[in-house]
């Protein structure tokens, strides 16, 4: 193979993300440096996160250049090293891109073992998304047994993690979510006390039917009036972690009103990216790692196949089409 | 004198407040039992928090009851004691109420020292206004010299704490008030670097060239558009003590449009009642009193005279109208 695909950003998105804002490329195999490491990418995760890069807007990161490979996380074998520290044959998970292969130095490189984790869990539950629930978690809301949280996206692969934690934790878990279907799953497979359709147009009431003793901490992944009526039904002292607003991420409006609830109920709000906290990481993916390996932290992907079908599966995610983690296979 | 005057809540306000929702009455002067007080009040502080406990809805204390002795702090002298922890001719600050006298089992009376700190302070700079501004700066800012804060309100009771507590930690503090005069007063007089005049229109581009280095903290008074203002020149790592939301205390919207930003910056908020942390009283009326003492934190009041003229006072405070403290002196 002398030739791999990649797809790079074509153009930035004015409103909604669609297909001609990505280009699909064949890009040459490239001669390794002393130091560098070729992988062939298994699988690449798509997360929302990629949305906001997007965009040529101040925010925590820079954008994502306009011509280049999209940004996104990786798990895939290594096929040629000139790097003492990996060896053909290893399974790692790095930030390689949308791209069927990769060339790194290794630093943001990690070897992982697939003995009793499967390979793709590294994209998730033990990956980013699964340390996004677990500082959240742990670290903002930090509930205690018998309060009540709430978790918004329920069933992806952020909230499916906060949720089980928190049930391990002896808290009430509450989430949100999109259908019959995934509210099913959240509370079935899962294990979360309740679950609300937000689609189903009850939402407010829906939400006071299944917290009766209101809420003690939030995990925001939507923001909008899904945010909004979870505020309002705060216990004193309640904590929210901040970590994603989906609904707003094409520029539609995010207004918070229950602002003085923040006031009367003494709440405290923080906005994170986990990606700051690598500090917690081995302590975190410790717990998440001896959970799914022991099949006590459950999780579901779905699976595009093909690098081509990355922009369509990252299109239905943004729109809550996904049911779990979402996953691009690569070979 | 047989009797003294007392102002009650005569009914909860619909939207703005007005002088009819007090009535001023006559009660009789009581007598005491074992362990009680009398206290003749020399002033009584007026505060925002009032506009709240005059509501009959969901917040951090229980309403206000109708036809009862509104809340409030004084100040005053002991008349009469059958508590042998106080004397007659002790001064004492308390939460008597709007009244001319008023009775306690001493639980919540504190002696005070006049000597230096003159005792109308023990209401504002040395008292719970002082004591929410360095709560608000010290627990929930934390800012570094070298940063840059914003406080709503400046001139007020709070706010005029605020920053200079924050000029003598290095920090930039810029004020937002409303009209020149207060906005010359928090410069010239209170050593804030900056302060903008929220009533010149110019709200978004003054407080740009204010604070040119962003805004790493803000201590939040006011509410609705001065704060979504603020948050959008928010540092990454910002924090925010929300203390009060008095652009929204009848009923206004306050919604707030920046909430992306608490994302793409990480920042925190927390509101908070000082009333709740009365651990670190002792630690904050230290360094307060012996600032005033030493003349090295200044204050202003505005003295309505006279008990009946409550109300009017109140609902000036309400609208901005008071300069610095709002107090009614009683005798």
């Amino acid at each position: 193979m002398s030739t791999f695909k990649q797809i790079v950003l074509a153009s930035r998105p004015k409103g909604a993300v669609v297909a001609g804002n990505f280009r699909l490329e064949d890009a040459p195999v490239p001669s390794l440096a002393d130091g560098q490491v070729l992988v062939r990418n298994h699988y690449l995760s798509l997360d929302p996160y990629m949305r906001g890069r997007m965009e040529d807007a101040k925010s925590y990161s820079a954008p994502q250049v306009i011509g280049e490979v999209m940004i996104g996380g990786t798990v895939g074998e290594v096929v040629e090293s000139k790097n003492p520290k990996f060896a053909v044959g290893d399974k790692v998970v790095g930030m390689l891109g949308w791209a069927e292969m990769g060339v790194s130095d290794g630093v943001m490189l990690r070897k992982v073992d697939t003995s009793h984790i499967p390979l793709s869990a590294y994209l998730g539950a033990v990956g980013m998304p699964g340390m996004t629930a677990w500082y959240g978690l742990t670290q903002i809301m930090q509930p205690k047994a018998g309060e009540t949280i709430v978790v918004s996206a329920a069933s992806g692969a952020v909230g499916s993690v906060v949720g089980q934690l928190a049930k391990l934790r002896g808290v009430r878990a509450v989430g949100i979510a999109g259908g019959p279907e995934k509210c099913a799953y959240v509370v079935n497979e899962l294990g979360f006390d309740a679950c609300i359709d937000y689609k189903a147009g009850n939402l407010i009431a829906d939400l006071a039917a299944a917290t009766p003793d209101g809420i003690d901490a939030i995990f925001e992944n939507v923001g909008g009036e899904i945010f909004d009526a979870c505020i309002a039904r705060m216990n004193p002292f309640g904590r929210i972690a901040l970590c994603g607003m989906i609904a707003g991420y094409n520029g539609e409006p995010m207004a918070l009103n229950n602002v003085r609830t923040f006031l009367t109920m003494r709440l405290s709000l923080r906005g994170f990216i986990v990606a700051e906290h690598m500090d917690l990481w081995p302590e975190g993916l410790k717990e998440l790692g001896t959970l799914v390996a022991t099949g006590k932290l459950k999780f579901r992907e779905s699976v595009a196949q093909g690098l081509a079908s990355a922009p369509e599966a990252f299109i239905g995610l943004l729109k809550g089409k996904n049911f779990g983690k979402q996953l691009v296979k690569l070979v």
